[in-house]
């Protein structure tokens, strides 16, 4: 497809940023709380239309959870090792001028894995040459993502529920409590990366009770330990203790940086954006 | 202190449980719900008379979170390597006949640790050779411990919050809704122990929605498969593939078994009610 441009779409649970892209650049953008769960039963098309008519009418390339079974439709999953090709060659076409992604599976080793919205940033990372065709991506957040990439295609992943665990903690624990103060890479959240070290996170997340009841450490400190501890813990399981190209706010990517440095790894930070709108005109073109 | 006997109670957090031993033997027993929480301030004398008049004024021994701040009084600590004298030398008296256990404390590389009532179980044990005087003991619970003696005294120990993040997981979790079926020492709690040596919990979890979402395993399984992955994790990180000495109720002491002999390790179960009496007496035999 080519012609007057095309809307990309990045439809997560709780967020929607739609861009428009013209003979590949970005013209315009918008960005809401629509996440597909504020979206009704049957409520899709509907929204796609009043998006279209906001921006000429465009044909629309959603991706996300937009393609999940509580989105508009289940598009499936392809598996790795994954292309934008492949996933050119899967796409879900719901509505005329309207093309879902599919997510990606993976199953190895009596462990499964999904992933819906990210392999377009990871993909569209390396097409437009902003990582190696070989590389280590981590995207942070509620649920981090880690991928590895082989000559460009998206070779094997895995995901780690770090931001839930952390609020559940802070929300629901007993340690909970304890855990305040601001979370900043500072020299707190550097003792609970070293304390990851120890591979033995049940017994150091109650730890954090333990050194509050004893004054062995700032109750002011606790909630940055605590970040420090699981990031630590994430980034040593999954590689983060080399080369690691991170697509992440300024927030989660100033922690997770500082993990990466704290493990003797490198990180490059990429622009997750621009990395999502790379893959998207490249997914456009192929199909 | 001896005479005609004496009231041996193991006050916890939510459970109470009281022996009257007389001349080394137990002849009475009982047990409630009057935990430290249900008692308000300022109650624990009242309390702590209206047991004595049941048991004949007896003086009594209390031990657990009794000693607690939210206790009749904080006791305070001894620290490792502790033997029952070193409690013994250490009680709180808050009253003519009551005596007041302390907890042990634990300081070490950064990690602090802490235990209150459990300490009379474990040297109590190896005071009346349940175990060996060097021995790894285990305490499964909400927050489990692990426990190393050395020539009968405690010489270290450590809080793992295995059953916590369970009831975490379970009740406020995305995987939540996926944790259904029967917990048991079945094939889908040896799978999560298996899954375990990956050091990997933050994954392994997520993992477990993704498995359900893709009919990897099935969802009346999950329950037990989490269990498995925590408990598994829980042993490997504390010498589960070892000798292990068991104090748990029926249910936790076949889950920790099973972790334990899938790991290599080996088990043998004790009877923590008759080691808290053993320890009791040699206790108050000390006083």
């Amino acid at each position: 497809m080519s012609g007057n441009g095309f809307l990309a779409v990045d439809w997560g649970t709780t967020n929607r940023r739609a861009y428009r892209i013209v003979d590949g650049e970005v013209v315009a953008t918008e960005q809401d709380g629509l996440g597909v769960r504020s979206i009704g039963v049957g409520g899709f098309p509907a929204e796609v239309d009043a998006l279209r008519q906001r921006h000429a009418g465009l044909p629309v390339l959603l991706a996300g959870m937009v393609g999940s079974n509580r989105g508009w439709m289940d598009t499936g999953y392809v598996e790795p090792s994954a292309t934008l090709a492949d996933l050119a060659t899967a796409v879900a076409r719901p509505a005329d001028d309207v093309v879902i992604v599919p997510g990606v599976k993976r199953i190895a080793n009596g462990r499964a894995d999904v992933m819906r919205g990210e392999e377009v940033q990871l993909l569209g990372a390396a097409a437009a040459g902003m990582t190696p065709p070989n590389a280590l991506l981590c995207q942070p957040g509620t649920h981090c993502k880690w991928a590895w990439l082989n000559n460009g295609a998206l070779a094997d992943f895995v995901t780690a529920m770090t931001g839930e665990m952390f609020d559940l903690l802070k929300n629901h624990a007993l340690i909970g409590q304890e855990m305040i103060g601001r979370v900043s890479a500072d020299a707190a959240f550097r003792a609970g990366v070293a304390e990851s070290a120890r591979a033995d996170l049940l017994a150091s997340l109650f730890g954090i009770r333990s050194a509050s009841l004893l004054g062995l450490r700032d109750r002011t400190d606790m909630a940055s330990y605590a970040s420090g501890l699981l990031i630590g813990a994430d980034c040593r399981a999954h590689g983060g203790a080399g080369d690691v190209h991170l697509l992440a706010d300024p927030g989660l990517g100033s922690l997770y940086s500082c993990a990466i440095e704290e493990l003797g790894g490198s990180v490059r930070m990429i622009d997750s954006q621009a990395a999502f709108v790379a893959g998207a005109i490249r997914l456009w073109e192929l199909l």
